[in-house]
């Protein structure tokens, strides 16, 4: 018989093959890499039979769905070692995610370190059993039978819940469990995985529910890649911005003014400052105006934009002001949009671009929240771009040159763009909404930025794209959004006097390019591991003297350096100079200054950098000229 | 018979003079321009009679006493035209006001304009009738007789809650009132005076009292002190920032946001950034580190601070976030002082000084609103001083000197302080209140601005210097505050560990030196007339063609003044120049560079100042160096 490739090719095949059997066909690399099929469009385990003319593709160890089923199965293991392990123990669910899987445990004592090190173990004994993992399809009583026969009261009133008459299982060895499938063919298969915490988590999420024990692990194909990606969550956890916030004192939040409400500390400040200042400036440049507005407004205007209609769950309750409520801003946009209708606009006056480091206070669930990257309270780069229909794709061009740069500067280069276009339920008419997706899709293949349409992802109110910048040990953050605006328009009813002297409605974008000011700030202390740049770092330079000899010197040059507009520390203690390096390399500041009687008598200074190289007896103008090319070239070297 | 003068001299004078009698044996001049006397330290009238060895002073028309009886009289004055010229109209009170009188009369009718010019009149006819003003001291029973045949309620209802057995009425004609005087002899001395405007006021200022009626009205000893004021009221009109605030488009409230909320238009956020990016740069310098801390806090915060018990009437009504409230921040202090808590403090750390333009919301009766002087939402330039007992005569030395250099800058010269000393309510001991109120005194007069003491005056929580500063047009304006702070420090229990080891609490200094960016905005506004000076101005060329003949040479001086960094536009309208420069004038914009041909040819510039100035082709490196001098040194002038 014959089966169909993906490449619309023909191989022959013996009768009652199976899906390992096509891979052989194929190819013996194939065959060693294979782990499931696609039957027909239908993912199927890899003992499953063809048929003549099937379509067939094989699923390798290399696919994305490869490893989901590495991961899943991995799961079944570790289901399979609790339930030797622990007596009284009831399964529940245990789905893949990014990375790794985990599995929901109904159990009276929580896991310990020790007890994931116990289950590693007897998951490896299980897998060298290297027992078949066999799937098997029965009525949805035989299920229920099956399972109540089990005790497992969980996976009966999931399966109470299904729609379908008939419900799969899978087998291995003493182990069942309820399950869509495919799955690797043997425990054997499942070599390299690790078991990495535990938290607790209500049956189904909901609080109300039972307290369950999850347990996270992962796993991978080969060693290399599980060692990695250990090594990746090492580096992560090295690099976690809450980790380093603290260290190097950058922010807090405090329990006593309330969960994801930031403190910024002197020096998280003094980042965020020269942040500010660029990111003004470089506003100004690309003919951006500023607004500032306040962070409260009346019930009416958030009547009026909708708000109170559709969002108001993420808003805070109202203060009441002389019998009127009023709201802390979620948003900037109606704002932005009152100044708009201040006066008649012309089409002479369009483009026009506000921005404003405006900060909006949303409500999230107290347990969502972490660290800078997920808050109650932030600090949009937001800006409205407000013009006409002709205007429309180059402002969109020049939002993403613009956001290039940006990202450039801030030592970010890998940047994948998401356009996502018109939802069912949206308002509009067809044709802008053509106008703003062409635009966008026009605008951003001509930047160059490699990106991916996400059909009908759009907001009811208009497409966008979403920019996500990759971080120096390849994790993706979503940062940049720019966002059409068909509602906001219409419900304000903004309008400009057009050539022909009719008035039109303009088109509308919300663009923010960092996103918020403490979730970027957040990713810069994670991509940088907290070791800034020249420009951003809080202290640049710190200067360090041997003994009490060389204080008037170091001083002097203390001095100098400040009002050159360096932010400059002199450590004058009385400390051995290797403790007093030590300390700086700790708070990770780019330059040291070391002066001993060498370089006082030279009137040389010798500078010791973040990495450990040495520029020993550098004239001081030399060095000033130096950093003063690192500052204005925001470069990512501590060194030209 | 002898009398004693302020200087201790004796001087004989008849049994029985009179005031006035004194004032012609000291010397005519003086008796030309006496308006009453001081005997034995209790004011009275001119025509009062003196005894032997009292101590007699005498009050001029050039006394701050002698124009308040001037203003009283002419109150008075205004009081017995109405009555004459109104029909069932009843006086409330009329008390002297900076500058000036009013006096409140219930009437069914408001006054008119019209109304005022015939009071006007009127009045200069009582005063030609030169009817002498004479006092009468009744019994209180007599006076509420004589009140109630009048028919005046209401100054029976002012004499009824009188202490006093003895009550004192002035009689002038057929008018007669309750007052303490003294008064002007007779109505002829009341010459120059104007009647200025007419609002509504309770009686007693209590809304559930009935509305009267009240004209304001302003008087002077000279006709040419008359003038000047009157003309100084018209410049502050012209000057008024809420007008100019709309004509050139900086800033505005909106009815659909709220009153008191201010949306700076791009305009004004250009100056604002300008003043911030300033104002940071100054702070940095002068050893000052930042905070930026968020705008809501739960409640425990503030009920640790007492703000909830203090402050509460100020402060806006709670939100519910999970079950806690939070409150919108009416002051920074308790976000700051969580930082300093945030870590076990020594006295190396100190002193610390933390700033934050801080944005705060209060409560304020809408009716007290007015443009950007009284808001319900301000950016305090706020910073927090936290120090030893040895450092803080050093630090407000340097706060004030910070203070002065920042008023300079902004182009005010002219400053005053105030130094407000312990109340009888208050907290601390009377160490700290000594120590702090000497280093407040010591601060000030190392300083060199003239000061004046306001003793008790002081806050519950500590003493404060606070300084006036005066603008271009003669006014005040209570600007900088310097407030110490014993009250914060011991309920957050702030405390630092000193060269002894013990815990020690610091002391805490509240400092905003602009008070706030809108007040200021607001002052500086009118200080300038909207006329700002080069590096404050949000545009600060305008350039002009005479024709399109003359395009491309203007886009290229735009590029080259953009790339510089200057605020520039070019008006490329096909529109006359005259057009073009009173447009630009209107705008007061510092600096038009027009462009003929002839500047095209000779590649020049041509500058026309918004003072009309011109500098006429120039080269354009040389007109670069002069705009940045101009900007680097904030210069008040539009050349150098």
């Amino acid at each position: 018989m014959k089966v169909v490739l993906p490449d619309k090719s023909e191989i022959e095949v013996r009768d009652n093959a199976t899906v390992k059997e096509v891979a052989e066909a194929i190819g013996r690399g194939l065959a060693k890499q294979a782990v499931a099929g696609v039957i027909n469009g239908k993912m199927v385990d890899i003992y499953y039979t063809v048929n003549d003319r099937d379509e067939v593709k094989i699923i390798t160890e290399r696919d994305k769905e490869g490893l989901e089923i590495l991961r899943h199965s991995t799961a079944h293991l570790m289901a399979q070692a609790v339930k030797r392990l622990f007596k009284n123990v009831k399964v529940t669910i245990g789905p893949t995610i990014e990375d790794g899987f985990y599995y929901d445990f109904d159990i009276d004592t929580p896991f310990t370190e020790d007890d994931l090190e116990k289950i590693e173990a007897e998951m490896a004994k299980i897998a060298k059993e290297n027992l078949p993992i066999r799937r098997k399809e029965l009525t949805k009583e035989e299920a229920i039978e099956l399972f109540k026969k089990l005790g497992e009261d969980y996976k009966v009133e999931i399966i109470n819940e299904l729609d379908e008459d008939i419900v799969s299982v899978y087998e291995q060895g003493e182990f069942v469990d309820l399950c869509r499938g495919p799955h690797l063919e043997s425990t054997g298969k499942i070599k390299y995985f690790k078991l990495l915490s535990v938290a607790g988590a209500y049956w189904r999420g909901d609080e109300n529910n039972k307290m369950l024990q999850r347990i996270y692990g992962t796993a991978w194909f080969k060693k290399s890649e599980l060692d990695e990606y250990l090594h990746r969550l090492e580096e992560a956890k090295k690099r976690d911005h809450r980790k380093l916030g603290k260290e190097l004192e950058l922010f807090s939040t405090f329990d006593e003014i309330g969960a994801g409400l930031i403190c910024w500390f002197p020096k998280g400040a003094r980042i965020r400052s020269v942040i500010e200042s660029f990111w003004k400036e470089e506003h100004y440049k690309n003919g951006y105006e500023m607004l500032y507005t306040p962070h409260i407004g009346k019930s009416t205007l958030w009547e009026t934009s909708g708000h109170l209609a559709f969002y108001q769950e993420n808003m805070y309750s109202p203060m009441d002001i002389e019998g009127n409520n009023y709201y802390i801003k979620p948003m900037n946009c109606p704002f932005h949009i009152m100044v708009y209708k201040s006066k008649v606009r012309s089409y002479r006056d369009l483009p026009l671009r506000w921005a404003e480091l405006g900060t909006v206070y949303r409500y999230e669930r107290s347990g969502v929240l972490h660290g800078l990257l997920r808050v109650r309270g932030f600090t949009q780069d937001d800006a409205h771009i407000i013009c006409t229909q002709e205007q429309i794709v180059d402002e969109i061009k020049e939002v993403l040159r613009f956001s290039l740069k940006m990202w450039e500067n801030f030592g970010f280069d890998q940047i994948k763009g998401y356009i996502a276009t018109r939802p069912e339920k949206s308002v509009g008419d067809d044709e802008m909404w053509e106008k703003a997706t062409h635009s966008l899709e026009n605008a951003i293949k001509d930047s160059g930025i490699e990106f991916e349409l996400d059909e009908g992802g759009g907001a009811f109110y208009g497409p966008k794209i979403d920019l996500k910048i990759k971080d120096a040990i390849g994790r993706e953050w979503q940062m940049t959004t720019i966002q059409f605006d068909f509602n906001l328009p219409e419900r304000f009813d903004m309008t400009y006097v057009d050539k022909d002297g009719k008035e039109k409605r303009p088109f509308m974008v919300h663009r923010a390019l960092l996103g918020s000011l403490e979730r970027f700030f957040g990713v810069l202390i994670e991509h940088y591991a907290g070791a800034f740049p020249f420009w951003l770092a809080p202290i640049q330079i710190r200067i360090i003297n041997v003994s009490d000899a060389q204080y008037d010197y170091c001083k002097d040059i203390e001095n100098r350096l400040r009002k050159e507009g360096f932010r400059v520390e002199f450590d004058s203690r009385n400390e051995k100079i290797g403790y007093k390096i030590r300390e700086a390399q700790l708070q990770k500041i780019p330059h040291m200054i070391i002066i001993g009687n060498n370089e006082v008598e030279a009137e040389k200074v010798s500078v010791r950098l973040r990495t450990g190289e040495n520029k020993n007896n550098l004239d001081f103008f030399e060095y000033i000229s130096v950093i003063k090319e690192l500052d204005s070239s925001r470069s990512k070297n501590l060194w030209r």
